[in-house]
């Protein structure tokens, strides 16, 4: 891999070993990883102990870094033939800020990758032992965030039970995502699982309804929503932190 | 990691290193590999040599593996006391038979954890340089998959040019989708991205419109439609087969 390059990289939702091999490739061979506030040191410290680090991402108590802040810093690392890594929580391209650091390299002429990761959106249910779809059940899947910079709140969402809803970085939101799909005309007895810090040391997995919302996620603790019939399931129930699915444990 | 369990694994789009670290660890130690056939035997190969691999899903000219045998196979191997992976393409919670999996499994009290993965509906934006989503511009994200056993062609999606819709086995469906996106009243200059094999050696990437379709992929390539104004971010031209984004070499 040559030098003085970005790689634009997915986190995933948190663990460590949730990461892709490409992506902890990648980190290893990092000069400098620039990573959101959202993704755990421990993820940086497992795969890239030997790098410079700094966060740059939005923070949960402030105002995000200025992308403009960031991208001047992933093009002035790059030209100085460094292997940069930005450390997306997630996927970058789920409600990240890649398209305006992807534009911003074209810009400058920096080489650069972008390495997939396994969204909130998939890891989420995967905690919650709830799949999005189900044969001649849920069939698709809507998705959005709580957090917009524009206060503008959910958009009218497929009400069709055949759809599966996620919203991502709800925590902070839930009473507004009851208030507006109730409004939207949902059953407030829609199956809602609320599910804080999918794969961390820290997860929680709540059942609820819409009418149940807002459930208590502890600060910082990233939360994914998911609404709908998909949400019934019936694996889990409400679960202390930490525990696991099936009989088997978590290494 | 105790014997005698199931794990239901995402195996990403088809890069072998495009599964997660915790994927990887459960392949080496597996004595027995399921995987659907759109999963590339290249990531059974590197990962789980020492596996009995059994190829389980749904086949390109034909039906799929009935999921009653296909439980009774993740059960009666379990049972036998061997380390089971169930290895689906992409994620296992988006459009795998994942629940009918879970639902046996527990029946049958067999322990069984579920190990995210990168869909296609990530991998395939990043093959195109595609942010599903954009600040200001594209804010949600609705899934769908254009191969269902039921004839059902796709449902009334959000048309608001805030939504990027992503659809999923979409190779031999887009005169399909490009009908019934016209008929739902989708302006025919909508861009469009059509991604073949995201991340395989045969990957390819098309920039068309609504009105585009379809666009000629391969046989056998999983396809992934990605429709609306995220689908124009200015990234990427059509591109001959297993090119790259930025000036990057892939590994």
């Amino acid at each position: 891999m040559p030098k003085g390059h970005v790689s634009l990289v997915g986190a995933g939702p948190g663990a460590a070993d949730l990461v892709t091999v490409r992506a902890a490739e990648r980190l290893a061979e990092a000069d400098v990883v620039l990573y959101d506030q959202l993704v755990p040191g421990a993820v940086v410290d497992a795969w890239a102990p030997q790098a410079y680090r700094e966060c740059v991402g939005r923070r949960a108590q402030g105002p995000p870094c200025p992308v403009e802040t960031v991208v001047s810093q992933l093009v002035g690392y790059a030209r100085k033939g460094l292997a940069v890594v930005r450390l997306h929580q997630g996927d970058p391209g789920l409600y990240g800020r890649v398209a305006d650091e992807i534009l911003a390299l074209i810009h400058a002429g920096v080489p650069w990758e972008w390495i997939p990761g396994v969204s909130a959106m998939l890891a989420a249910p995967a905690a919650a032992g709830i799949p999005l779809t189900r044969r001649s059940a849920a069939r698709h899947v809507w998705v959005t965030t709580a957090h917009t910079t524009d206060g503008v709140g959910l958009p009218r969402v497929p009400k069709d039970p055949a759809w599966t809803g996620v919203i991502l970085m709800g925590r902070d939101q839930q009473t507004t995502i009851r208030d507006v799909l109730l409004a939207q005309g949902w059953d407030p007895n829609t199956p809602v699982v609320v599910v804080g810090a999918a794969s961390q040391p820290a997860e929680v997995v709540y059942k609820t309804t819409v009418r149940g919302l807002p459930v208590s996620i502890p600060d910082f603790l990233p939360t994914t929503v998911i609404v709908g019939a998909a949400a019934e399931f019936p694996v889990k129930e409400v679960r202390p932190p930490n525990s696991v699915k099936g009989s088997m444990d978590k290494d």
